[in-house]
């Protein structure tokens, strides 16, 4: 080996390892860890073994596997901390993925990585195991070329983000005292645009149910039948359709009350923000035209409006060709989006009341909450948040902006609860990046310059004092 | 073998081969034959081979399969035609079966025909392989304990009707003079009660959709874009909705204008019925309460008014757990009954209008007909219904009473309008047997009752002379 190959820095280890970054990228794509998904939950296994044996391999003083309940995915927990009197930084992200489906849609399969152009496709590439990566191996530049951190590091990746399961609520919650750090690192979200370093200020919680309609004690024929007996399908339509109007509004009794609208500044810094309606139409949604309430901005909607969508409706018979069925029972798959400050347990509860009360006659309907989240928003006024402007500004040379996500990252509202940290969110995901939807991609010049702009960011935090910035600490929902 | 076993008339020979009638039956149940989901396809072919075979196997003259188009399910043909100057009946069946999905709902499983009690429990156990195994057995009865029928008859046994095929359509429209007879008989209604004989005299046609709602180029992710991406299953529920009411009245523009309500006569016949809405409720709805046009009795509503309902939804995520998608596609079936004298094809023209106004902006909706068929009357003021009545007493020891039904059999319009034959609608089904739904049965007494009675009218039809009976032609909606 020449000399030159062998690193002496963080970022001679970034440049020279490239190519083996796409490779191990690709190996984590490969597998179908859908955690939603109760068959893929040996796969969901193998994903968190495949981050605990890269935390192992890039030299991490120590590194387990966190059981949750029976049925949980693991959290992989991982620390270095030999950089006395410097900042803790909590690194967070996930490993798990959502479904694939439609898998007819996809241009190459959604567990077989494929570069095409600057980009890769697969599941998962960019939410999250592209970006969790890329935190793994800006630690291990510093490891693995330096032989040390310039911070001190601790690990919580969790494999239950899709699914709002709540084995890292319950660490989080009882292992305070562990988890301690300065600031906690959020790699889950995206740049507002190609080359505009960004940063996320605002998370949507959320409320998802299914809402269950019996009618009849058995499916019956709606020849014999229609006319006199209740048909669940109908009724889940009309309960849709009274708790959100065509205008966007959501008639459920309290829902608006909590509501915050952003400041005047937020505000006109969205103003500000390179966003073109006509384009997101065209290039990002490609519908006949947008929706949702016309008095709000398209941000607003997405970033400061909570929301009501329909997901999927599971009953009766979707086959080809005609069955001619009064379902006994069916089911909607329907979520809601909170923005700060509506509380998601009240949310649930307005919504179970608003449907009881659309229900029709004949029909007897029951509300599950599959997963709930709080809104956040993270205060942009402290060192931490500082230092990681100018780690992005280092490496894309432009000022960075401000957005919000219409997302939910439900860890960002726990960490702030109970760790009292700032969150950072910085993000290198695209708005073209179709996470949750076929041809998902990764934008690999971001992947890179995402490992740079990590290893920057412990560059800069590594010249701070432990506990020296003014904590100014997550503001969220509840 | 002794004398008394050797049967020396239908009669005789229903009685000596009960056994082996149910041992055929269960071998005709136990093949799937659905024929609306292609991967069935050889096994509904097996079936109509299987009804080609007991043809043969009794003495029909000439037996053939009729193949229709590529992809249809082909008709079965045979005749005995060796009773010169007596009634030619054409006796009507099919062979096909709905799906039998909820699988898990069924006690035993759909194909695995099981007797408990008086019943037997398979899908299509009396829509309709029960019945049209029972007009086989009468005619077998005959040939094999007398040698010969008193009437002349022809077959026609499909494998299309709960599919709406147009195999059977085709060949009635262009072979009208080969199915040429004197009456009808269309084993595939039910009795009104346990034990009271029973004529059908009038049918409600159907118009099954699919209705595609299409928002954006592919599916998105609802936080990301929840609040300004059109919802295709918001728009379907908002259709839904606004074309019918929670009062059970259709709101598609010109939809009742032709419906043409039964004469007093027939009312007063309905309501002389043995009918407890609370038991029908109670026993075979099963529902908290009914639900539709309150100003109409509950069997107004079933047979005399038109109906709008919905069967399934396609598109977005259904599985387990939390899948946050907005879809790009989704798909509604929705089916509309007809009442004499409402037109299936202005109807269609109707209800694609209505769906077409009633959709969001940002959506794309098409309609898709999958089967459609007209409304149908049959009078009754004929020697061929005469007879069947005279038949039904004779085993049942009742008076037979006339009822309509609110399900469709496609044929019924179609021999009215192309063979000119009054169509005796003469079923040994029960109100709670379940067709289309989990654990379909057929109450044996009544396979038994049932073979005996079209023996007897085989044998009351063989003392009239072909062509003798004053045709009163069926009525219909086109």
């Amino acid at each position: 080996m020449e000399r030159r190959d062998v690193p002496n820095s963080a970022f001679d280890y970034y440049s020279l390892n490239r190519e083996a970054f796409l490779e191990g990228l690709k190996n984590f794509l490969r597998i179908p860890s859908v955690s939603t998904l109760p068959e893929h939950k040996s796969d969901v296994r193998r994903a968190a073994e495949f981050v605990a044996g890269e935390l192992r391999a890039m030299g991490m003083a120590t590194v387990e596997l966190i059981e949750g309940k029976a049925g949980e995915h693991p959290l992989v927990y991982g620390e270095w901390l030999e950089a006395p009197g410097k900042p803790t930084v909590l690194i967070y992200g996930h490993y798990d993925v959502q479904p694939p489906d439609p898998l007819d849609e996809w241009k190459t399969p959604p567990f077989e990585p494929a570069v095409r152009g600057e980009n890769i496709y697969a599941r998962g590439a960019v939410d999250d195991k592209g970006q969790t990566y890329l935190l793994l191996k800006a630690v291990e530049g510093y490891l693995k070329g330096e032989g040390r951190l310039p911070v001190n590091v601790k690990f919580l990746i969790e494999g239950e983000e899709e699914v709002g399961g709540g084995n890292i609520d319950d660490y989080v919650t009882h292992h305070a005292e562990r988890l301690k750090a300065d600031v906690a690192l959020v790699c889950d979200t995206e740049m507002f645009a190609r080359d505009l370093p960004t940063l996320t200020t605002g998370l949507r919680g959320l409320v998802y149910t299914e809402v269950q309609a019996r009618g009849a004690a058995q499916d019956l024929h709606s020849g014999l039948y229609g006319g006199a007996a209740p048909n669940p399908f109908q009724a889940l339509a009309e309960i849709i359709a009274a708790l959100k109007g065509p205008d966007g509004k959501i008639r459920i009794p309290g829902f608006y009350k909590r509501v915050k609208a952003p400041d005047r500044e937020e505000l006109a810094a969205w103003e500000r923000l390179p966003f073109k309606e006509k384009e997101f139409l065209k290039k990002e949604v490609g519908a006949a035209a947008l929706s949702g309430e016309k008095r709000f901005s398209v941000l607003e909607r997405i970033w400061a409006r909570p929301t009501f969508e329909v997901h999927g409706f599971r009953g009766g018979f979707t086959g080809e060709g005609a069955k001619t069925v009064i379902p006994a029972v069916a089911t909607a798959k329907i979520s809601m989006r909170l923005v700060p400050e509506m509380d998601p347990r009240e949310v649930l509860r307005q919504f179970t009341a608003a449907v009881k009360k659309a229900t029709p006659k004949g029909i007897r309907t029951t509300v599950r909450a599959i997963s709930i989240s709080s809104p956040t928003l993270v205060s942009t006024e402290n060192a931490y948040v500082h230092a990681a402007r100018e780690a992005l500004e280092r490496v894309f040379r432009k000022k960075t902006v401000y957005m919000r996500s219409g997302g939910s990252i439900p860890i960002v509202g726990l960490f702030g609860r109970h760790l009292r940290a700032p969150c950072v969110l910085m993000g290198f995901g695209l708005p073209d990046d179709r996470l949750h939807s076929p041809n998902e991609k990764f934008h690999l010049p971001n992947f890179y310059r995402g490992i740079e702009a990590v290893g920057h960011y412990f560059e800069i935090l590594g010249t701070m004092t432990a506990g020296s910035a003014v904590h100014a600490h997550a503001k969220h929902g509840e």
